[in-house]
């Protein structure tokens, strides 16, 4: 996530650099041409107010679209951030570690449970291999049982979930709070399931190609149409309403996957450490730093 | 679901080629007809703007809403995946097996069911005959109660009610705790009639007639529209515009109905099987290979 | 609901016949009125672009506001279609009909009100005569209370509130699962009072009218404007806008009010009947055919 | 609410009438300003399609926004009755009267505060003095603490959850089907939150101020650029896009705040009293009247 | 907060002046330059339409994002003041003062810590210092650790967590009460993290920096487009445009950010305040006054 109020990093630009610098050649080259008398053509006046209507619609479609994915990413993120507080707040008030059976690490194990959850959650959808934080917050057997598992993150869930049952069996947690531990854990699973979603099912095929497709034929087609009214000034006028457009796919683009590792990216690095830090402060550990922006970008 | 960037399979374009070799035809056809006098006309000139707005409102309403019946669909099978996995970890985590009169296949036998469950949804919501895995994780009393039923859903988890009841009865399960997975098989009942209502509620039939007919009827009075300006150029200037609108009723069209065994599917296939590893990998039972896209297609 | 691709029965295209009849006899009289010199008048030329706009603003509106209460209440539906699937489940899992004070017949009894209930809420919406259903599936004297009262749908729920609580008093059902199918209760009461809710308050008033007088107002404008340019196909080109906008409003209103027993209605009578053909099979009663569309239109 | 195919009362139209005779003024006053010479101005033709363009945005934002709160206002009305209903029945099927330490009169109580709470919220969301209800339905004691509380709604809630509590104590009422009802008594207190949250915020000043002032803006401006074109017919042409406008903000604030004790309101009384009969009944008391609409007018 | 129906508070106005005096002296300086012959040049008549087109989407974006940003800010808050009451609702009447080991003081204690809780998020959203209301509703110890806690208002529930842990030993409460109370917890875990996550996330860097450059962009081309138009109207008619485009810029900026302690912020203090009447008032204490505004500015 760009914290500036311009994006500043070069990698923010990178994928327009090409397609800008093409239009631009292209308007140039057209005017030109016009000028010197290679193309002759009488312009197409008004008709390009309906292609920009058209193209307005299916970029309308797209950005929309688009946005909601990734506020809807943060939101589940949002929702991920939340539930662990509860979880840890729940564990540590809940569960009563004075009883004659009670093994009190429990609560601890819990709570570190779900710190190595969100990490292994922030690396599975960013296509990462398992970061140290699994090993370091979780005990071997776990993080053998966790290393084997297709899924992760929901092989962390399940270790949790067998730590519940065992308070359970300990007597350190009544019938009715132990449900509503595990109604938490449900929770979880149903934001991870939503994260999974955004991350597995890109946008449907049409809305990633018609667009730019559309868009970008526009470009190619647009000096011409100008060129009678404009002259010389043909590739400004071309080019700007030319890189409204292309800027609009790029939006759409950049916000369609937030988990691509990309300065767009919602900032998962960020919300994990922060997670970490308050869940270890209500267990009464040491925390680690927040993140900063790097160069502007939140990871 | 298609995967790649380009929709490269045939079947993603069959459905346009009709439509698109008739349009530049007709296109083609009324450009000669002028040139050759057959016909005189004075350009529309400015009314096609009005058109093209009336019908920009018209797919408007049909794309979005196509658009949000898919999303919804897909939304909903990740509600599916998401409480298959809950369901899995509460029956392997409230269940007792340990006591006088417990059953312990009960718990496998719940989750081969959950199994089960999903994969006959995704039969049902296609129109095709009960899948294989329902005999592979049901017992054989079960499989013919379900074969006989109306709704095969509907009857697998029913039968998993059963399972429960009977964990209950001998034991195995505290009152609270049955009354927490009962819940996890309510949800799991609201998402799957939420998948049949998007299946048996078709789009308005304005709203699948309406846009088509006009986009088309636009199409027809188009070339004569901007000939007079185009010239020679009509078929690509008239051609393009029209494919936009045409093209637009088409990712109607396919998003609406998300589950007509089309490449544009929400991709039922890959997520009933992610399922069943997930769930048999909780019992410590082999898993099967996920399913990988074909032609770029996951089905 | 039609069910055809086309809306192929009368009584869809009878609200449109009047005003489209009235729409070409006028856009033919003004044109004729024109050509004999009655009238002479220059074009509006450009404004009538800004007019379209306008409207499309309003037509937006409506529409769109339209097509979300259908949809919602058709979701609403879906829900009562879950939770009645979800009584029935937990009716028959939940109760144990094997006690010492038990009386069996209670399940059945719950099962069946539940269909009373959904035949009754049917018609409650409908505004017709209580249907034959429920002197079906209720027994005596709780069809004589839910006869007398004044929201019959409300008065069969507080019956099997009442049917609950006796199989409580029974010792039939534990304290907690008791609260369980009171939950389910309340679900019910929540869907159908979203039901009544979109039934007893229709869109606003200045939705209602304003988009159907601009539109009108329009299309009697409309040929004035556009006869300079398109002379004998004036009635041509002001006729296709005009039906444009007209069939929009006609969209919003057949969408806007889902429980009129119209052909754009919900399909109450087929998602009841499915609810139960569902619920008979689940105590293992017979159960009646599904409802057909008739002329292609699912009631 | 107006309950008419047309508003005719004459409240609906009176915020109309002077903008509308101001704009009519002004474009008559303009036209012959023209005709005999006081103005000379060549029309800007093509500008006032930009300036639609803008307002247009502006309108759709704010209709957009106000019709959603309004909306939103009338489903959380909607969710105060279903759990009015939901309290109900609860209290009178969850309740048991016939234990040694119970006091009968407790579940009519219950009902009965909650009538007089419906009563209470819908008259602190309108400004006006607690209405007769609150004495009629609450005992002496209870009304002099709800007559002397700053929020009247939320001191009656308080009320039924000290009857509840008394309940409790009294062992009417097992421990778990207390917290049912007191969950009930949550989601009112959500619902009574979101209609003050509406009631106390208004649209942003921006969605207030600048629609209804650039429309006005537009109307000023209009005859001027349309007046090359339409001479005599001005008036017709711009007072007709000009009134579209005005009405379009008129509409939106019209339904920005539906608790105004206006003809727009969200239907109160009647809503209220609709809850005061489902009660009265279910509890066999003697109901009142329904609330019919007066000229055309729901209230 | 603005509270007036214009806004007048000159620090509303205050972003606006430097863009708006800019604005015009282009306008009149590019008029001027025309007029004197500096520039030559043929207006680019239709094609700012097409510029309008594509800043319209892109503002469309921007302002429909940031509205509901701050209406979701504001909903949260709503969820706030609702579970705060429902968290004394619940405390004074589940928890029993009365048995053997009860500590009546803690009743007292959870209802102040959650004013002391609001008031801590009030200013935690907006970056200032902890507020005195923590120091006063809470006991010294809880004092130490919340202002010791990275996440104080995170801290303040954890301690209401605490005190309810105690009342659970103390037998104060039932184990399904505790449940029920901790729900709410979590509840307000959850609003306190949805306002988090809107501050923590700003708008995506494209929302947030391209249509304001594209609408500046705008301003600066536009004379030129319409002088030969509008001749010595240039300014008027030019920055009329540009203003709309600047101000609907302006109105997502004020929206997008609802915690900056600005004229636009959600009334938070006021709303916080409210809370503490109401809480105080359901424990008998005596109560603040409310909020009133500053200059028509609800703080």
């Amino acid at each position: 996530m760009i914290t500036s109020r311009l994006p500043r990093t070069s990698t923010a630009w990178a994928p327009l650099l090409v397609p800008l610098a093409v239009l631009l050649t292209w308007d140039v080259g057209v005017t030109i041409a016009f000028k010197v008398g290679l193309v002759e053509f009488r312009g197409i006046e008004i008709q390009y107010t309906l292609y920009g209507t058209a193209i307005a619609l299916f970029l309308g479609f797209m950005v929309n679209a688009s946005y909601a994915r990734w506020w809807e990413a943060r939101t589940l993120w949002g929702s991920v951030v939340n539930h662990s507080r509860n979880l840890a707040r729940q564990t540590t008030t809940l569960l009563d570690t004075t009883g004659p059976g009670a093994r009190p690490e429990i609560v601890d194990q819990m709570v570190r449970a779900q710190i190595a959850y969100v990490q292994a959650l922030r690396t599975s959808l960013r296509e990462q291999p398992l970061p140290p934080e699994v090993d370091v917050y979780l005990d071997e057997t776990a993080v053998t049982t966790v290393r084997a598992a297709t899924n992760a993150p929901t092989a962390v869930l399940s270790h949790a979930g067998r730590l519940l049952a065992e308070a359970y069996r300990r007597g350190m947690v009544s019938d009715i709070a132990r449900v509503q531990v595990e109604s938490t854990l449900s929770v979880l699973t149903d934001a991870q399931g939503g994260l999974e979603r955004i991350k597995k099912t890109p946008l449907p095929v049409q809305y990633r190609f018609l667009p730019s497709f559309f868009a970008r034929a526009f470009c190619v087609v647009l000096p011409f149409a100008v060129y009678q009214d404009l002259q010389w000034w043909t590739p400004v006028g071309s080019g700007l309403v030319g890189m409204m457009f292309l800027l609009a796919v790029q939006v759409g683009r950049d916000l369609a996957d937030p988990f691509l590792d990309r300065v767009h990216d919602v900032p998962m690095t960020a919300i994990c450490r922060s997670i970490e830090i308050d869940l270890l402060e209500m267990i009464g550990a040491e925390t680690p730093e927040a993140v900063a922006p790097v160069d502007e970008v939140l990871w």
